[in-house]
């Protein structure tokens, strides 16, 4: 077991190693970034898109999935610029995956990177790619207890999105709970709820885009 | 990376030891076994609150989660036995864990446990706990392509819940693509389209968990 626990700290070290470079890069070239984690279907990819008709190019989108290139194809035909990353089995982006993708995402007249993470609530949270903060998303329909259920995201996350408000009627869903919950994890987390199916909500997620700095 | 790769090995086999004595325990209790898994938030618990109605004691279920015992409570309150595995961190289950809580659950008057993962659509997947058979659950509000994004599940599962039906009215989901792409990576497994809410779809369920065999 120990030296399972060692090999996991070499890994982890070498991650953030990386992670360092690509965060340099991120500064040289004046982009803001963002990590964007949730469980599998809370709605990133549709968020990504509806942002992509207001930033247009301006928005690099660098997406993770384990199979299957539907994300990136999706986004490319929102108007961003996406490149997508299969890993092929592993549960979480690391900071090596991006660097290599990045080879390929032209930053120079981007204002905004989006890193889109593999649909997993739960180990990505543990990797540093680079990004200056992450975001989580958590979609209605998920249940109102998953921040206390999975409080390493939260505690992390400098934003929340609370995703697809329009379902609110169908579910049971406690705003209140989730925003109590989210309080106590991580006082300082700025909380969106908004729907992108219908856009309620959104602009106050894009002025808040729109300010973020590089 | 190959002392790595060495390491995960050995933890593979350390556990599959550990799921082989847990699969002969049940042989001997002629319990049929399930290892149930989902992303969060896709109504494992709910199901298995319904399960309970039916089944009543004769259930038991060893449910995971990262942190919080929330989920064995609603089940206890729902008349199953139910006992909680608090991670603390861990993305998965392990064969050693369940062994740990099956010490805690009498098994001698149950006919169905059910091992209820981590909320998790990856990691849970590699893990043998000792089940028989694995079982996926995807709601409809997570997405139509998630089968074909996420094939490591769906491949090794047996039974496939489609779940939240209720719900098909508001999101944009084809029961029929779904049916393929799952027949398209594992054509033996069955589809059971539902609702843990409204019970639609609920009788064929409780139908097939009744005809297994321990």
């Amino acid at each position: 077991m120990s030296e399972s626990i060692k090999v996991s700290q070499s890994v982890n070290a070498a991650n953030n190693i990386i992670a360092a470079q690509n965060r340099a890069l991120f500064a040289a070239k004046k982009i803001a970034v963002f990590n964007m984690i949730s469980s599998p279907g809370s709605g990133k990819t549709s968020i990504l898109e509806r942002m992509a008709q207001t930033f247009g190019p301006a928005l690099a989108v660098i997406t993770g999935d384990i199979q299957t290139t539907f994300d990136a194809d999706r986004l490319t035909a929102a108007g961003a610029t996406a490149r997508q990353i299969e890993t092929h089995g592993s549960c979480h982006l690391n900071a090596h995956m991006v660097e290599a993708a990045l080879a390929k995402v032209p930053l120079d007249d981007k204002r905004l990177l989006v890193i889109e993470n593999v649909g997993n609530l739960v180990c990505p949270s543990a990797f540093d790619l680079g990004e200056n903060f992450k975001v989580a998303v958590l979609s209605v329909t998920e249940g109102d207890e998953k921040p206390a259920k999975y409080p390493a995201l939260f505690t992390r996350a400098k934003a929340v999105i609370i995703n697809k408000i329009d379902l609110l009627p169908y579910v049971n869903f406690s705003m209140e709970r989730v925003r109590k919950d989210i309080e106590r994890l991580n006082s300082s987390a700025a909380v969106f709820p908004l729907s992108a199916t219908t856009g309620e909500g959104f602009e106050e997620w894009l002025h808040y885009c729109g300010t973020l700095k590089g």
